[in-house]
């Protein structure tokens, strides 16, 4: 019972990193970077939020436990920023590897629970992860709208840039924020999105 | 449609502002305060991991909702560190008048889901309410135990006012959890536990 303890604890731990990963996103107001333990519970009420706009099969208490584990890799493999320049192949063998050790810190029932619950998230198949997937993606603009620019000023991002690297992912999973999205993004380029 | 997704993204905006509220408790390294945004995440990883804590009639499902909601308020309110000194009548009273504008900027239909599952985790009656609040309370600890002493050595406290404070209100849904933390802590002020 106290060594079952002792190992939740040290993942729990071991998570508390999170908080110190810093993303290309800021907060609402810009005054600092968010980091991705914060950004992960602002999705988680997403989320509930939005719940609205997830399709009859999507099961919204697996979305928001896939939202609550979704970064914990970046502890070791650390946030690629959406429009940095990365090596997708790369950047998942790192991720598998961050998997194995900080999952790996749990007794194996829960390691092969909540290890699963990840792998789902990243397959994006499964309508849940596709959802989750779309939240992902629908919140750094979000952001980026209430700042002012964020992260699409810091890399010079266009708006057809934008189309493709989010837009298109937000779509798979919830298209009618993708459409609210994209019609703000565009009222912004064009300089009248306050 | 829009109309509504403008009210559901206001209200996600407003909500961005508790990553700016800070806490008595640092993060496990010492390093900085934790903010309400990211202790709000650890806690409902928490309540992933520490599941098999929780009695028959706990909703782990509602118990997570109720954690990425529980400290909204504090946006307004602030956050009152577990051993200071307040009123807890006029601190209800501020809460209150919170929550009537933070979930009043969403529709009526999620302003009233969403208040509800808040004024349930308050009320600390529901067994999944009583297992979220041990699980606020028992986080803490932990993190001071990981960070040698933060808020207890910055408030002064001693083993027994963590009795009284904490130790009871964890005991009350998560008896077991509180065994752990109190045999943890008592090695701590003796010395013993690094
Ligand atoms: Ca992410």
């Amino acid at each position: 019972m106290t060594e079952r303890l002792n190992q939740q604890i040290a993942f729990l731990n071991e998570a508390d990193k999170l908080k110190t990963i810093l993303r290309g996103t800021t907060l609402c107001d810009a005054s600092r970077a968010e980091n991705s333990a914060e950004h992960s519970w602002h999705l988680t009420l997403y989320a509930l939020v939005l719940a609205d706009q997830a399709g009859p099969e999507v099961d919204i208490n697996r979305v928001i436990k896939m939202l609550i584990l979704h970064d914990l890799v970046e502890i070791d493999a650390g946030d690629n920023p959406i429009f940095g320049d990365y090596d997708a192949a790369d950047m998942e063998a790192q991720e598998q590897i961050a998997a194995d050790r900080i999952f790996g810190l749990l007794p194996p029932d829960l390691r092969d629970d909540l290890r699963g619950i990840w792998e789902e998230f990243e397959a994006a198949e499964s309508p849940s992860a596709r959802f989750a997937k779309s939240l992902d993606r629908f919140q750094p603009p979000m952001q980026n709208l209430a700042s002012g620019g964020g992260s699409w000023t810091d890399y010079n991002v266009s708006e057809a840039q934008i189309e493709e690297k989010v837009g298109r992912k937000i779509a798979i999973g919830a298209p009618a924020l993708w459409a609210y999205a994209r019609a703000r993004i565009s009222s912004f380029f064009a300089g009248a999105d306050a």
